[in-house]
């Protein structure tokens, strides 16, 4: 449909405010889901005069990350557009990505005797990382006439961002995979100068990382991979002739928002300092993204208890948000994150859309259940978008 | 799927009757949807031993024309298949269109000191447009050796066929598009001989008329548009191995009818007409649309208690046709025409199917409502033919 909406766009000051609940949707854990387990009397009063149903993010049973999740919300065919893994984990530290930037992936590591002993470098502390990142920092500047970032993330793991003219993600690991093997330096997918050049430049990032380490008990090499260029996608603006924003407290939620395009606004640390800002720039854009994450965490860690708490917590404000006065309301989320299975999975998610022009489903409540049988339907996270539009009277007709 | 059907054809003599209300959705207004809000004891009726379901004719979120809503329940892919501007501007004024006609668009418009001052000439009435393209035909028959036929629309509008070899529809308007600046004639898309001597002959074309014209005080220019070749589409015989015929009351719906190689049958002028011309015609054919255009104009008119009547209108006569004992019976819209909406929209179209072999949802009434929680499910346009082929056992079994 995305190759029809270019001539349809009809922009209007209408405004359309997307809540995503990260992994929202569960699944019965052992009765309920964490929806049905929840006290929502706000969400369900709510569900009463919208419309229900369920979106498949990317494909029935397809479990998406939260970067395929997200693009496909926004209407970004996922299987087209790619994150890739060095610049989701940068994203995922609040690192603004550059349009020359190589973004990596890097474990601090054990080398002994030649061979790769341990990938993980005895899983190290956080604080260890940051200790030895800013040692490579201090040490390496650039390698070449490549400048050279160096981000700790947790635990063992870090990001080194390259930033200099054509480099390439086409390359391979530099990573044995398994331990008691000899270190692996990158090599050149194709045999272009860009791809192989590149592969010079990690191998003596590598070299010179290695000599930096050399006193360290532990954490004295490193291995990298997931090399990523930063993604060329056509703007929301452009695509749906909108003038959207994000309101994210998480670093990944703002960096995804930022690749589409999205105005990332300062939201705070809370729910409540998101409420605060979206209030203040209400006047200023007509579409939000509204992130919220407690859910999706509690889902990670398989507390069922928790993430019914995050979900009566948002429910708790909710009212304050629909007083703004939104022309459109979808709350949705990005993927589920039941409880029971401790991470994401492709159960699809629960959809609520309000404005003037839908039917209201009356059902009683905001469930999984009752979205199976709401008026929208089972739709992709590529119709999600189209719809808004049309709810706020944003698409002409197509054809006479 | 059409790919796959054309080795699955079993033809046979059973009968569908495709039944499009035009325009049949609604929305809440303010609580009741149109059909909610109508008596239709027949249609219940048939409702409780039907299946249901919802049609998206285009995509979700989008507002078909009637020229892609009308393909797409054909099972034409409105994407790829496109009847041009030009084309059903004609189709709408009942003229059959040639393999080698060039239909475009026009209005009357007035022009001074060079400037196109009036794109509209005014307004004029409709029989002033009559008189007018009177005089232009008299005047007009050909240019060079492309024939002209001219025929009033309404009010400034008219449509002018070229006929003759090789017309191209690949230029631009001969449209300055707003007032008070000169007049813009047609220039080729591409630089092919068809392109460049088309754009002639309209020029040509608009110079004689202007002279023509010379003496009138308003309409004394001609502007073009929406140039449209006839569209090659298979024929439904040959897609579907059906025998097709159309029983519609108004020219646009006869022309798109013909357009899909249906035999369009002189229904006469009125819905009981057309029972009278179904009744007849009954033995000769295996497939029969059947277009009610009432329902659409009063929701266009934001009429919604002429739309209801004409809902109850239409539920009056529906024994009549029940009784004539087709094999397979679908009522549903080509798009939805809510009367809040005063026009076309994207909401999906509620359907009806009844045969031997279809599952009733035993639901109370045939409603928006209760149609999204039938056992059809949300399809696409592009799923209704395959599904009416089955109901009538005309397709074998894909693979062993």
């Amino acid at each position: 449909m995305s190759e029809i909406l270019a001539e349809l766009l009809a922009p209007n000051d209408n405004k359309i405010l997307l809540i995503v609940l990260d992994g929202l949707g569960g699944i019965p854990y052992p009765i309920k889901t964490e929806l049905e387990a929840s006290r929502t009397p706000h969400l369900d009063r709510l569900a009463r005069k919208s419309s229900l149903g369920l979106v498949n993010p990317v494909g029935i049973g397809i479990t998406p990350g939260s970067g395929p999740a997200h693009l496909a919300i926004f209407g970004y065919d996922p299987i087209r557009y790619k994150i890739g893994r060095g610049i989701l984990e940068a994203l995922g530290i609040g690192i603004k990505i550059d349009d020359q930037d190589l973004a990596t992936r890097a474990n601090f590591a054990t080398i002994k005797d030649n061979l790769i002993v341990d990938r993980r470098a005895g899983r190290i502390t956080t604080e260890e990382c940051q200790r030895l990142c800013h040692k490579l920092q201090a040490a390496i500047k650039r390698i070449d006439d490549v400048e050279v970032f160096i981000y700790p993330v947790k635990e063992h793991r870090f990001v080194v961002i390259f930033r200099g003219k054509d480099l390439s993600d086409e390359l391979s690991d530099a990573d044995p995979e398994k331990e008691g093997r000899p270190m692996v330096f990158p090599k050149a997918h194709k045999s272009t100068t860009e791809a192989m050049r590149t592969a010079e430049t990690i191998k003596n990032f590598i070299v010179r990382a290695k000599e930096v380490l050399h006193d360290e008990p532990k954490a004295n090499m490193v291995l990298m991979r997931g090399y990523a260029r930063r993604p060329i996608l056509p703007s929301m603006s452009e695509r749906y002739g909108i003038k959207p924003c994000a309101l994210a407290t998480y670093p990944m939620y703002r960096g995804i928002a930022h690749l589409v395009g999205m105005t990332v606004i300062d939201a705070g640390e809370t729910i409540l300092t998101q409420i605060e800002a979206l209030k203040k720039f209400y006047k200023d854009f007509d579409f939000f993204y509204f992130h919220y994450k407690a859910t999706d965490k509690a889902g990670e860690d398989g507390d069922f208890r928790a993430k019914v708490k995050q979900i009566e917590k948002f429910d708790a404000v909710l009212q304050r948000i629909e007083k703004m006065g939104f022309d459109v309301l979808a709350l949705t989320g990005d993927h589920s994150t039941p409880a029971k299975l401790k991470g994401h999975s492709w159960h699809a998610n629960p959809l609520l859309l309000y404005s003037k022009y839908i039917i209201p489903d009356r059902k009683p409540r905001f469930t999984e259940r009752y979205c199976a049988q709401g008026s929208i339907g089972h739709i992709s996270g590529l119709d999600l978008m189209p719809l808004l539009l049309a709810n706020a009277l944003k698409l002409k007709k197509y054809g006479a």
